[in-house]
């Protein structure tokens, strides 16, 4: 099979479902039409074998979650998602690997109504990147530099599940079979929160989505809002949704590495986002509208730096590091 | 070094220039505003170490060239570059290799007025993404399906330079240093045909940019457009440069080996495209107003198939197979 072929075969996206593309995979190019006084919103991100997922993780999911990581960029700035394109560096063109892989990732994308409309293929060690463009109206996307002392913080979803899978495939601590299938769901498939970022336009002062872990993310807001916040680990540490499967996570996993899993333990892809506090009622609806929990964790604070509240409201040294690639 | 100054010391590309950039390096995405009607047009590339260059290629002219590749798709649509994103894999964050690779990406992308909007760095084997965006009046990308019988075929530059410095640094051939240096900068350093491809809009009736090698890639035009093509190697053989260096190249290299080079050479990144014999005026133009040479090389025919004339106008087999890198 050659690179045409294997465009041809798995990568080439049926056109006509989307008005906003004006010829896809096949030319030098492929072109979009913006829609009359739209921003467009783009993101990149490259994931590689060994380094963003094991070896031998299953294609379905890793072409899902190569999208979704993607996704959840245009959620965090409240884009709508128009389009992506794909840069797919192979060791070999393997036909059942690179079906199940298309599979995944183009189900989400027809998901979101978000076309693949070109990239290239080459030989090389595994790597997938992907580049998502996204409209948003001028002046609505939702910034990192945007929170003000006063606002209150959330988070989407669910924080630490990922992190709880990442130990166990790595052998660090060992899960209940139904639990690990869980957690590993959502490492291996996030999903990203696009329509909680849309209702958000207007409503959030500042998002990010949590790729790195919570208070490593949260980091960027508060260094690009000029802003410090307390964070209430109390409630953080409810988030993860493996304390529905066991009677006291707490006890389970012990509470330093709850900690750890649900304040720095990235590969979430939860929003997390702040509002002034006049907006709580504008932020559940956009929860319900968008059918996606949120939860509120804290506030923007004016003093810089980021503080820790325990049980009983007792300060705590914010002592988890987030992930850095070259750290 | 950890990635987040990695990014803001090598790729933070000054805000200000480019007045469709609303938002660049920093956030979870970039924000673009498209020009009002203008249609977007997208491309994608990767680079991988050991498959597009050797392993310590100069930093410099890798940088160049990543970005280089891409611009050259917009060329072929016609489109004016808006801005790009780079995901970059690193096997480690090496200050002196970031410098260099940076300034060469980033003095083209000036160049073209062009920014650095966005992207991702990670660990891994070094792997170059770039994703474009550029912008074309709606009917006006030149696209590889409009290519009609009659209509006069051209190349842009020279070809097959590229080709001789690879064959040259794979030890197959040797090169006077003069040439080695000449050629290593068109396989190293290639120019991307912008200003012709944005001169040739209403112009062109197809393009595309010659990356693989003319004949597979001219292939790529006749496919598109259902017709076939006749070319003469007469014309294409004395488009090598390193003609320019030599007493006869055809004597230095043999016949074979040059047809191989300017036919099938791959790397050349000149601009193929096709144009009305009415238009040869307008080409002339475009080929002056943007100060690219352009050769007339054959003509689209009716008949499907790609066929090559010799010196005294005799058939030649078309035995050149372009590059692909899976089969």
């Amino acid at each position: 099979m050659g690179e045409f072929d294997l465009i041809r075969r798995y990568f080439t996206h049926p056109p006509g479902h989307a008005p906003q593309v004006v010829l896809g995979v096949g030319d030098d190019c492929a072109l979009l039409q913006p829609a009359p006084g739209m921003q467009w919103a783009v993101s990149s991100d490259m994931l590689v074998e060994g380094r963003h997922f094991f070896p031998g993780t299953d294609a379905t999911r890793l072409g899902h979650k190569a999208l979704a990581v993607n996704l959840s960029d245009l959620a965090a700035c409240g884009a709508r998602p128009l389009g992506f394109t794909l840069a797919l560096a192979l060791p070999q063109a393997d036909e059942a690997w690179l079906e199940a892989f298309s599979r995944g990732l183009l189900q989400l994308a027809d998901l979101h109504g978000c076309p693949l409309v070109g990239g290239d293929t080459t030989r090389g060690p595994l790597n997938i990147c992907i580049t998502v463009f996204g409209e948003v109206p001028p002046g609505q996307a939702l910034l990192r530099s945007g929170a003000r002392p006063g606002d209150d913080i959330y988070v989407s979803g669910t924080l630490g599940d990922a992190r709880l899978a990442l130990a166990a495939l790595q052998g660090q601590i060992t899960l209940p079979e139904a639990l690990l299938n869980s957690t590993r769901l959502r490492l291996e498939q996030p999903t990203p929160r696009v329509a909680l970022g849309m209702a958000l336009r207007g409503v959030a002062s500042a998002a990010l989505d949590v790729s790195d872990g919570l208070l490593g993310d949260l980091g960027h807001i508060l260094h690009a809002s000029g802003t410090g916040a307390c964070i209430d680990t109390e409630l953080t540490s409810k988030l993860i949704a493996a304390g529905a499967y066991l009677e006291s996570a707490e006890a389970y996993f012990g509470h330093e590495f709850l900690q750890q899993c649900t304040l720095a333990g990235g590969d979430d892809y939860e929003l997390v986002f702040t509002a002034p506090a006049t907006a709580r009622d504008a932020v559940a609806r956009a929860s319900q509208t968008s059918a996606t929990p949120v939860t509120r964790i804290g506030q923007i604070e004016a003093a810089p730096g980021l503080r820790l509240v325990g049980p009983q409201g007792e300060a705590l040294a914010p002592r988890y590091a987030s992930f850095d690639h070259f750290a």
